[in-house]
């Protein structure tokens, strides 16, 4: 695709916010790259004070998506590179990628080695591929695409343009809502870990409640979301959770949330809204963490957060202090020595 | 179901331990519900202590399962609301959810999708699902359960009353008990990661040896428990092991643990019986950790554990002394100053 | 098999470097075990220096491999058991359960039940089991082996003698070398976890770039592998990963390393050559950690670490440091106390 055609598409599409832009001789583009690694046949994009600015006049890129900033186009102009200045550049950039290499279209079909169950309800446009089963009186709505392998038990209740990847599993009852993806091996509404100990061992807590996923909600590969004894395990709507994360029974996750990679959160804690937990952290039973908080990778989240915090550690403390104390944590066998120093004298 | 209806049937199973009951307008019960959320068609239940006490005189809920303590009854007593008191009212509301709604009675049934390798033997009553595979030489017991997409390798023994869940993998000379339960997407008897280092690179360990579930063993959707180089892998009876959790090569766990989601336990671990470990512990190769020891999140055990021990932290060290630590730990950016005055002075 | 025969083909195969044996009454060998359970139809092995080496004049053994070390002999010659001696006895021992178990011949097959797409190739030799799915234009080396219920995206080039296990998903485009194995349930190439924050909520940046993984790459059971919006993730030849652990979008690992079970490394991370991090490890986005770099257990990779580096704790530091700081961590209450005391005076 030529530069002028990206564009003019851009153009239209005004996610990005284009201020201005310099075809040059026009390059034919061919996928997007990074900028250290971008050829002369690929566009690349650099975010506002990104490190890479320095790397800039050494990019053999046929284009570059630049922000607002004379500097870069006094560097780029010695190249006579094509280039497009935008208030988002990385946001123009998630267009560019799309443009050049659009998503599959999913064809109307059910593969015939697919097994659907009596009183299953299909929307129209969907698309089951190879082996894939799903449980009686399930709802599928439209323009769902449900990858191989996939299994649905029963009474499942899946919205419009949700994708299901290959070998995830949805349990009963489970209600997913509309452009949710759920990526393969990911598995919802699974019983949850309910056990009373009695004299006899562990006693189980039956599950039976549900779990609900709002519209625009991505779960990573290989992560599990339970269900409860009773009542719902809630994620509201466009909370984007990575791979292997562990979302316990009961559980309410509130919209626009990002869980990064290994998180785990454990039975009836409550999320608010847009809360941020990067890698590995933890969260314990019961536990409120408030909107907005920000927790930095393996803290251990052991008491209600207020809304907004940015917190670090295990257990959770605000990151400034965590910094301050960390820093002291590695000096502690000086600290010691000067202690006994102190008291010998 | 009538409230006496329940109250009968509780008269039977006298797993809570029922003391007394009262049926005010004998409500009809639908489904269980937490206290907070119950309405005038469910029924709830109070533990002894718990913090929701406070809540019990708002709550809607139709009927109400209580401990044995009389303050209860006071407040209860205003509303005109049917309740029961037990020894243990947690309990007795697993069998109240069990009442009201049933496990599912899979029939004796083998989905023509599924294949089944030669010399496998099935008991009565086994139920397997589309999609299915049971290697050679398999032996299911009678009433097992095994849903979509189940993959048995060659010679996997089960016993009676053991459910598979949809797209867990069983390999190789696995042996399970009666009435486990493995849950979606787990992973049982893989090979033990087992590598030498050589000039040319890690040369491989074959992993020849079997794992072995013992009978009620629940292990959680998406959990891994590997099989060694010789002799097995082994989880003890009525173990309940948590969502991706990683059990090592020739681990031995005892009777009656329960290890919470994202614990992973390093190849050749000894782990005794009745013991606890919360979310995202881990346990290093080859460790002793001792019969009812328990372990609060994160914790990272590299050493022999006595029996009985409560322990936190990383290295694990006497709970009661962490808090205090941990509390210190907060305080090292004063304690330095402190100390920086000190030496002036 | 005799083991006289295990001998002569110990002389074959040099691997672990021979040196000397005595065959005693030539026991006829099943298979291996430990040390500690070893019984009269079973071979066992010794480490030099390993903390066995007490057990052995209690061991039943009836063969046991030899570190080259004359103190074993003296103890072993009392009585009269089979013994071989090798530079490196625990690698003869992997040799010894490959004669005494081969690895399974899988038949040149595909299963009536799998479902091939249009214009896959696939290789001479390759088995391909129940219930599999291969996408479009999938291009399979030869020799390979395709468990029950793996699922090919379209564009998967696989080399020769790669073994998928059960139920693991390979996305679209992704590239495995030879040699590799990828176990039950492991997820390579799902889409990269990018998002970038906008008023509307979390826009996804498409993830249009491959996973490549080369020559002899294991990926443990469950563990996920992400694909980038733009480039590759790799993985280099060689390079061992354990269960659960995640590999983020636009990851480089180099060749020869091991990464224990739950290990997590986030996006754009570069790892060098022969590096080694312990179960629970976390690395940081876009860290680089150096050749041989050793982390142990629960590490937290904040930043750049230079070749060579022995690092523990969180955030890392040196190992040696860590050590003395955490010796000094349970010492804190003391610490404070006498500061308190000190203070006072």
């Amino acid at each position: 695709m030529k530069f002028s055609q990206i564009v003019n598409k851009l153009k239209t599409n005004q996610i990005g916010g284009l201020k201005d832009y310099y075809l040059a001789n026009d390059p034919e583009i061919e996928c997007g790259a990074s900028l250290e690694l971008a050829n002369s046949r690929q566009v690349t994009f650099l975010e506002k004070d990104n490190h890479l600015k320095r790397k800039l006049s050494e990019s053999n890129a046929a284009a570059i998506l630049l922000p607002h900033q004379q500097e870069f186009l006094n560097i780029i102009g010695k190249e006579d590179i094509a280039w497009a200045v935008f208030d988002n550049p990385k946001l123009a950039f998630t267009e560019v990628l799309e443009f050049l290499s659009p998503a599959i279209i999913y064809p109307e079909e059910t593969h015939p080695s697919a097994v659907i169950d009596n009183d299953v309800i299909l929307g129209t446009g969907v698309f089951i591929g190879p082996n894939v089963y799903i449980g009686k009186r399930c709802h599928i709505g439209n323009n769902c695409i449900i990858h191989a392998g996939v299994v649905l038990y029963d009474h499942v209740n899946i919205g419009n343009y949700t994708e299901l990847h290959s070998n995830c599993v949805i349990h009963s009852g489970s209600r997913l809502g509309n452009n949710c993806i759920i990526n393969s091996n990911a598995v919802i509404g699974s019983e949850g870990f309910g056990f009373i100990p009695t004299n006899e061992g562990w006693k189980k807590m039956p599950q039976k409640g549900i779990t609900i996923l709002e519209d625009n909600v991505e779960i990573g590969s290989g992560s599990t979301v339970d269900r409860p004894a009773v009542g719902e395990t809630l994620i509201g709507a466009g909370t984007k959770i990575d791979n292997l994360v562990q979302i316990g029974h009961g559980v309410k996750i509130g919209k626009g949330c990002a869980m990064a990679s290994q998180v785990g959160i454990a039975g009836g804690a409550q999320i608010g809204n847009g809360v941020i937990l990067a890698g590995q952290v933890g969260v314990a039973n019961r536990v409120h963490v408030g909107d907005r908080v920000i927790a930095s990778s393996k803290c251990g989240i052991h008491a209600d957060i207020a809304p907004g915090e940015v917190i670090s550690g295990f257990p959770a403390i605000p990151n400034r202090l965590w910094l301050r104390c960390s820093a002291n944590f590695r000096r502690l066998p000086d600290i010691a020595k000067s202690l006994r120093k102190l008291n010998r004298e």
